[in-house]
C-alpha cells in the first residue's frame, strides 16, 4: 500500500517551520505497515496543487493532502479540489450541524467564516472534525483515495487516529498488501565507516534493507526494514538480523528504537545509586543541561562548575597551577584533575570532566582546535581521554558532551 | 529562480527524523531572494530517484539534492546521478587528496570505504567538504543545476554556505530574476498581541506582508516580505516598511535578521569591558552554554556554578543555610544570594542567577511548577525577579534562560 503525503503552506517553503505534520503521519503510517512512499510540500497555489496530485496520483494508493484548509485561509484547497474532483461546492448539513454544536458546546457564536466550511465538494465524503471548524474530505478517483486534512497539528492527527489509520489497514488487507516492518538499533563510540567494515559481508540480510544514521549527539544508529506478507513472519526476520547484528557489532549497541545513551545512563545511575557532578570548560555548561533535561535528575545529579576562564580553575576548582603552567588546561593533567576535584568538592560518587579548545581561535600546532579532553574519576579510577572534533565551534561541544556520556556509560556497564 | 529541495532517506519517510535539512536550506535560499516552490522526499531508490529529477527538472532553475551520500554501503546516490547524466563513476584526485588531509590532521586511518568517497562522476564539478568526507557534486543539464550534498547537517549547511549561496545569489544576477526580500524585525519583552495592537493600522503595507514569529527563546520576530523587480527597489520598501516599525515599536526592537538578543548582550558588556558568571539550578547549565555558545567568549564570561543540589547551594556557594530553610530555595533572597556569591566567588562584574522549579513535579500550592527566580547582581544593584512560565519543563528552562539575558539586556542598555 503505497502512501504519498502532500502538504500545502508556504511558512514550510520559506523555512518558518518544519514540517513536522508529516513526520508525525509517516511515524504513524509506517507502524502499521503501511508503505510511505514520498512527501512533498507545494505552495498554496492551484496550478502548484493540481500539478503535483497528477503525479502523485500515478505514483501512489493513498494521498494525504494536510494543509491549507481553515477558517481565515483563502480555502484555495477546497476550490481546487472541487475543480479537480469535477465537484460543486454545496452546503453539507451534517458537517453544519456539527458546526452548530461545536460552537454551542463552548458558549462561542458561530461566524459567517466559520458556517462556510460546511460548504463541501458535492463527490467528498466528509470526516467530521470534533477537535477544531475544518472537516477532512476524502474523494475517490479510479480506485486511488485522496484525504485532505486541515494542517492545524491537533486537528490532523484527530482525524487521521479517528479514521484515516482504519481506512488504510482495511485496504490492506483487503489487498493482501506486503507490509514494511522496521527495527533501529543504536551504536556508541565507532564511526560510520568502522561499523560497516566490522559489519563486513551483507548477504545476511537477505534481500532487506539497512540504512546507517549517522548524528555526533546520538552515535550512528542502523535500521532494519523487513518487507514481509504479515507481520509475524516480518518480526521473525527483523529478529534473525538483529541477532547477527549483535554477534558482529554486539559491544558497540546501546539500545533500540527510541532509547538515547543519556536515558540509559541515567538508568545505571539510579539503579546503581550513584551521584555524578560535572566539570565544564569548553562546554560551557552544555553537560549539565544534558544531564537537567530529564525530569527527576535531581536523584542523581549534584551539580557542577562551568570553569571557563583559568584563573577560575585554579582558584575555584583547585586545579593546580603547576598543571595549567606546564601541561595547559587543555591536557589529561587537567582534565584527570577536573573530574576528580569535582567529584570531591561536591561530594558526589563520580566526577566528569570536558575541556578543550572549540574554535575558531586558540589552536596551536601541538593542539589544534577540536582536541577535547574528557576526564573521568570515581573511587578506583581517575583517567582522561582524547579527542579530536575538527574545526566547527557547535559540532566540538556537541561532541563533547556525548563523547562524555560515552565514557560514563562504558564506566558504568562494567558495573553491571 | 525556482528552487526546489529533493531529499533523499528512508528516516524521513518512515517518521524517524524530522526533515529539518529542508526547513534550514529553505531559510537560508529565502534570505537571498530566491523561490524555493517545493520540497520533495523520496526513498533511497534509484527509480524513485529518477522519477523525481525528471519531474523537477521541469518545474525548477536549480535541484539541490540532500541525503544518501556517505561512506557506508546504503547510498546510492551517487550511482543514480552518474547513470542519470551519463557519466562514468573515477577517482578524482583533488577530493582524495583533501580526504587524505582530512584523516592525516584527525590523527586517524583511512579506510577503503572512505577512499572510495573520491570516487565521482566524472561529469559532475566536485564541491570540495572541509567538515567532513563527502564532497558535494554539482551536474549541470540543458541549463539547470543540480547539486547533490550529503545529509550530515553540519557538511550539508558548510556545502551551503561556501559555495550554493553564492552561486544561487551569481545566477539570481545573470538572469535579472524577480526576487522576494526577506527581513526580520526582532523585538523582545512584550507578546504578539500587544504588538499587533501598537502596529494598529497595517495599511503602510501596500500590500507587502508582514508575519509574526513568537519564540520563547528569541522573543517575537515579525517578518517584513516584499516581492521586487530588483534587489535595489525592494530594499527600499523594505526600509520604508522598517522606519514605520520603528516609528510604532521601536522601544521593544533589539535587533535584525540573524541577531539575537545574546550577541546585543555580549556586545555590551565586551563594549563596557565588563565580566560576567552565572549560578544556576532549575537550568543545569543551559546559560552557560548559550553564553559559550559564541566564539570568543572567554573576553567576558569567567563560568559559573550549576548549583543543582541545595547542599551544592550552601557547601559550594555560599548560600545561607538560613535562606534555604526559611525562603526554599526558590526564592528572591536565595536567587540574590546567588547571584551576588557567584561575582563574589568568580570575581566578576556581573552575577546572574536562575532558580526554579523545572517540574513536572516539585511543585506546591504557593509555589507551582513554572515558578523562577532570575536574579542580578553588580557592584551597584541586586535584586530578582519572580516569573511563571507553565507547566512544560522544556519550556520552563528555555524561557528561563531567555529571561535572564533580558534582564541582564535591559541592565546593560542604562549603561549604554
Amino acid at each position: 500500500m503505497k502512501i504519498s503525503i502532500l502538504n500545502i503552506g508556504d511558512e514550510i517553503l520559506i523555512g518558518q517551520i518544519l514540517n513536522s505534520n508529516a513526520k508525525w503521519l509517516s511515524e504513524k503510517i509506517s507502524s502499521i505497515g503501511a508503505d510511505v512512499i514520498r512527501h512533498s510540500v507545494v505552495k498554496d497555489e492551484k496550478n502548484a496543487i493540481v500539478n503535483e496530485l497528477d503525479y502523485l496520483k500515478n505514483i501512489s494508493d493513498i494521498i494525504l493532502i494536510t494543509g491549507g484548509l481553515g477558517p481565515t485561509k483563502d480555502d484555495i484547497t477546497k476550490d481546487t479540489l472541487a475543480d479537480y474532483f469535477d465537484s460543486k461546492i454545496i452546503r453539507n448539513n451534517e458537517i453544519y450541524n456539527n458546526l452548530v454544536t461545536f460552537f454551542e458546546e463552548r458558549n462561542k457564536n458561530i461566524s459567517e467564516t466559520n458556517i462556510k466550511q460546511a460548504d463541501l465538494p458535492d463527490k467528498c465524503k466528509p470526516i467530521i472534525n470534533k477537535v477544531g471548524t475544518a472537516p477532512g474530505m476524502m474523494f475517490e478517483q479510479n480506485g486511488k483515495y485522496f484525504f485532505s486534512l486541515p494542517g492545524v497539528p491537533s486537528e490532523m492527527k484527530y482525524l487521521t487516529e479517528s479514521f484515516i489509520l482504519d481506512f488504510i489497514k482495511n485496504k490492506m488487507k483487503q489487498n493482501n498488501s506486503r507490509i514494511m516492518i522496521y527495527k533501529t538499533i543504536r551504536t556508541f563510540g565507532i564511526v560510520e565507516s568502522n561499523l560497516s567494515d566490522l559489519i563486513g559481508d551483507y548477504s545476511f540480510l537477505n534481500g532487506n534493507s539497512l540504512a546507517f544514521l549517522p548524528s555526533p549527539m546520538k552515535g550512528v544508529r542502523l535500521r532494519i526494514s523487513v518487507k514481509s506478507d504479515n507481520y509475524n513472519q516480518g518480526i521473525t526476520e527483523i529478529n534473525r538480523i538483529k541477532d547477527e547484528l549483535f554477534r558482529r557489532i554486539g559491544k558497540f549497541i546501546y539500545g533500540e528504537d527510541d532509547e538515547n545513551i543519556i536515558d540509559k545512563v541515567i538508568e545505571m545511575l539510579i539503579n546503581n545509586n550513584l551521584t555524578i557532578s560535572v566539570a565544564e570548560s569548553c562546554t560551557g555548561g552544555m553537560l549539565g543541561a544534558a544531564f537537567t533535561d530529564i525530569p527527576g535528575s535531581s536523584e542523581f545529579f549534584k551539580g557542577g562548575m562551568i570553569t571557563y576562564d583559568n584563573e577560575i580553575k585554579s582558584e575555584n576548582l583547585g586545579i593546580s597551577k603547576y598543571t595549567i603552567e606546564h601541561f595547559g588546561a587543555v591536557s589529561e593533567e587537567c582534565a584527570n584533575e577536573m573530574a576528580k576535584n569535582i567529584r570531591l568538592k561536591f561530594n558526589s560518587d563520580i566526577g566528569l570532566s570536558i575541556t578543550g579548545i572549540a574554535g575558531p581561535s586558540g589552536g596551536t600546532a601541538e593542539k589544534p582546535v577540536g582536541t577535547v579532553w574528557i576526564g573521568f574519576s570515581d573511587k578506583n579510577n581517575n583517567f582522561a581521554k582524547i579527542y579530536n572534533f575538527g574545526q566547527i565551534r557547535k559540532m566540538n561541544r556537541e561532541r563533547s558532551v556525548a563523547s562524555a556520556l560515552g565514557i560514563l556509560y562504558n564506566q558504568l556497564v562494567k558495573k553491571q
